[in-house]
């Protein structure tokens, strides 16, 4: 049996940074998984070999009728082929020299015992011969600083992500079509994709151990059902510095239910879960929007160091409801409405109108000039009391002119308090958004958004000090 | 004294459907206000006045030195000057035949004693001369089935909603305009607009009153920062057939604060404002985005009758993260995921593929053809078991075809069970969502927005039920 080291991330890198790439399953015909597949893989500068038994060339190039055929090395071989045919094509693959295989054909154990049964024989297989093995039932990785995908999406109706600092592991492939093609949209960045399919040999602690290492990312972020084994996971977190970010499905009974026929495994109790992550420093999501938001938040160059929140707009209004969710209780972390010092007080006072109010939420009125927003964040953020800004950026307002985005950005990028921007409205304010995002502002457009945003980034802080404190 | 009989809305009449307008403030003088407001009202076909001594002519017409030279009667007079001049101002308009007054001006109320003086002197010379005021402070109004639109706003970076069945009532400015604006945006109608201002004489009592018996009006939405009678509103709210959604911000003590600055009130604990709303049928929203979500959900012209909800997708991920939501407890109502009926599950069984879950959440898989999501759907709305579906419209699936989008639209606007429609992902998938919007289909760019509309239709049924039977 094959045993592998803790620390030994070659086998992961020959999945993520492979030289030469095996396609079983290439095919010329569109609408097929393994065109899409090279249809892809043509932009990775990786030596590919085609194969299938079906077609002398394709792509332009020889293809062999099995992978015994092949004689150069082979880092990653890629399985797209049916279910049926996947086992004895295992036999072959795993003679070769390939280091790891994605088995993308489904049909395995999401089906029932039978499908149970050919992935442990499949998992035989890779331990024996010491390959790794991705999949089944997998959509594959996108590793765009390779300019690497071996998705089978078809992106006809929906785009991938620009390169970033967000690695993203995926135990289900809608999901992960949905949140990078959302992210395609917002310009958030993604450092890596794999989908964990059925978990068969490579599971989320394998990606977590090579994100963990990888230069180019900054936070990690997992959808899960289930944990192969929850206490490496937390381990391995709990001595991580990257920021981790967990969507755990299946919390209420109903939801388990569904996992449980999805995935075929069973969850235990949800507060259980809730801890565990809470005391190894992660950070829990809920939903696919919150996954997204607080990945963005965590990979914000600027760490939120307290609790205390300044609030700036020209809205009293909105200013009101964004100090109702400051002070809203939450599991995931307290914050608290920030109290300027006399000082501050008294330089604000001196540089907004009369009727304006200078307490935090500061309300700089409707009619404010866009310089007073500039004099304004610059006093608030020189603050000791003060741990971070929520500013709401309002286009609507008559009094503001073209130097308000620059303003805005110039303060947000130029910090050593995070500014979360909120951007409400229609398509004006939404391309100002688009704008923002383009230029790393962390910006979101709704109130409930920006500060759940403040709250992950001061609970993050809180649990991440709270746990290094502990182990000393 | 003035008595204003309870029922009667003739003098809100001539706020919103004015025949004739005097505007005293008029001006040529592009960047004032008086000229924004001139500029609007040119689409409204009622007779106009202009009212300024510094000038002959405005607009193209005669210009008169003082609203006593006007000689027609006049239904609404707009008072867009500064706001040392108002209360003489006033003085002349309460002599004439104008029977409502709008003020624009600000600086009364809301910067100290001295404007509550003032205030207090406004409202004695309305009192006694039986007209109504709204204002001082205030946005004005919008009421796009008369195309009248006295608001100053200017709409170079914002645009107003087209017309519909939302009335806003707003005691914040600038929440009333970043709505307006996302509503524009969305394709969101509203029936009309008014801003409170500082509630002199006119307040959100009067506004319910009138929009209670406005045809056009389906729902009556509020940002509000106090009750300037509360009995009164929940009494109106419990008799009203319509849904009245309110968003009462300054919940938490720094919040409470704000708005203690903002408009000068105090207001009680809040677990009594959230029993009271309760108790008299209201929904409350707890920020912007919830107030328009909530308000669209509840203007959708088909009621939910209960709390089984069933969620079909092509997306196990996406499906059990709803489910979670679904199940999840809330102070706004309870919501089950429903158990399909014998026959139900047969028939979807036969229908769908072999490994595909026919259980609720329906997962078809994501090879699923579009015929499939048609007769399941079909299948699933005809369940006894089931009061409203959650269907999961996701673009990305390479198998679905250009039927897909009607499908979902058929479905969606023919169902005597509310269909809730969420498309997640990119720019593709937000295309799509403008297109659902502006057909009529209640759609959502999250599942926990999705979830939250379905949640408060239940809510809402559930409440106005549990008080009709009180009432008997």
């Amino acid at each position: 049996m094959y045993e592998k080291k803790d620390d030994d991330n070659s086998d992961m890198a020959s999945l993520f940074e492979p030289e030469s790439i095996a396609i079983i399953g290439a095919t010329p015909n569109r609408g097929k998984i393994g065109y899409s597949i090279c249809e892809y893989l043509q932009a990775s500068s990786a030596r590919k070999y085609y194969v299938n038994p079906g077609y002398e060339t394709v792509w332009g190039e020889k293809c062999y009728a099995s992978v015994l055929d092949i004689k150069g090395s082979i880092d990653l071989t890629i399985i797209a082929t049916p279910s049926f045919t996947v086992l004895d094509i295992m036999k072959d693959v795993v003679k070769t020299s390939s280091k790891s295989i994605i088995v993308v054909s489904s049909g395995f154990g999401e089906t029932g015992t039978a499908g149970k049964e050919a992935e442990r024989k499949m998992l035989e297989m890779v331990r024996k011969s010491g390959k790794r093995m991705l999949g089944p039932n997998t959509l594959g990785l996108y590793f765009p600083w390779r300019n690497l995908n071996t998705m089978f999406l078809t992106l006809d109706r929906m785009k991938l992500p620009p390169k970033g600092k967000i690695a993203f592991v995926s135990q289900s492939g809608s999901v992960a079509a949905v949140q990078m093609d959302y992210a395609s949209e917002h310009n958030i960045g993604f450092s890596g994709f794999v989908g964990l399919g059925n978990k068969v040999d490579i599971n989320e602690n394998d990606a977590l151990k090579y994100f963990i290492n990888h230069d180019e990312t900054g936070v990690i972020s997992f959808y899960l059902e289930d944990f192969r084994n929850a206490r490496e996971f937390l381990e391995l977190s709990k001595n991580s510095d990257k920021p981790i970010v967990v969507l755990k499905a299946g919390r209420n009974p109903g939801a388990a239910r569904a996992v449980a026929s999805h995935t075929g495994s069973m969850a235990g109790p949800d507060r259980i879960v809730n801890a565990a992550l809470k005391q190894n420093g992660i950070v829990r999501a809920f939903d696919e929007e919150e996954l997204l938001d607080f990945s963005r938040a965590l990979s914000y160059p600027i760490r939120m160091k307290g609790k205390r929140v300044a609030i700036i707009s020209n809205a009293g209004g909105c200013n009101i409801i964004s100090a109702d969710y400051v002070e809203e209780k939450d599991t995931r972390g307290k914050l608290e409405l920030a109290e300027f010092s006399d000082e501050t007080h008294e330089i604000i006072k001196s540089v907004i109108f009369d009727f304006a109010s200078y307490h935090n939420p500061v309300d700089l009125t409707v009619g404010a000039p866009t310089e007073m927003y500039d004099k304004v964040l610059d006093i608030v953020k020189k603050d000791d009391n003060v741990d971070a800004i929520l500013f709401l950026a309002l286009f609507q307002a008559a009094q503001i002119d073209d130097n308000f985005y620059e303003i805005v950005r110039k303060h947000s990028l130029n910090s050593d308090k995070p500014l979360v921007v909120v951007t409400l409205g229609g398509e004006y304010s939404s391309k100002m958004i688009r704008k923002f995002e383009k230029d790393g502002v962390l910006v979101f457009p709704s109130i409930s958004r920006g500060v759940r945003a403040l709250r992950i980034m001061s609970y993050y802080n809180s649990i991440k000090y709270y746990n290094s404190i502990k182990s000393h």
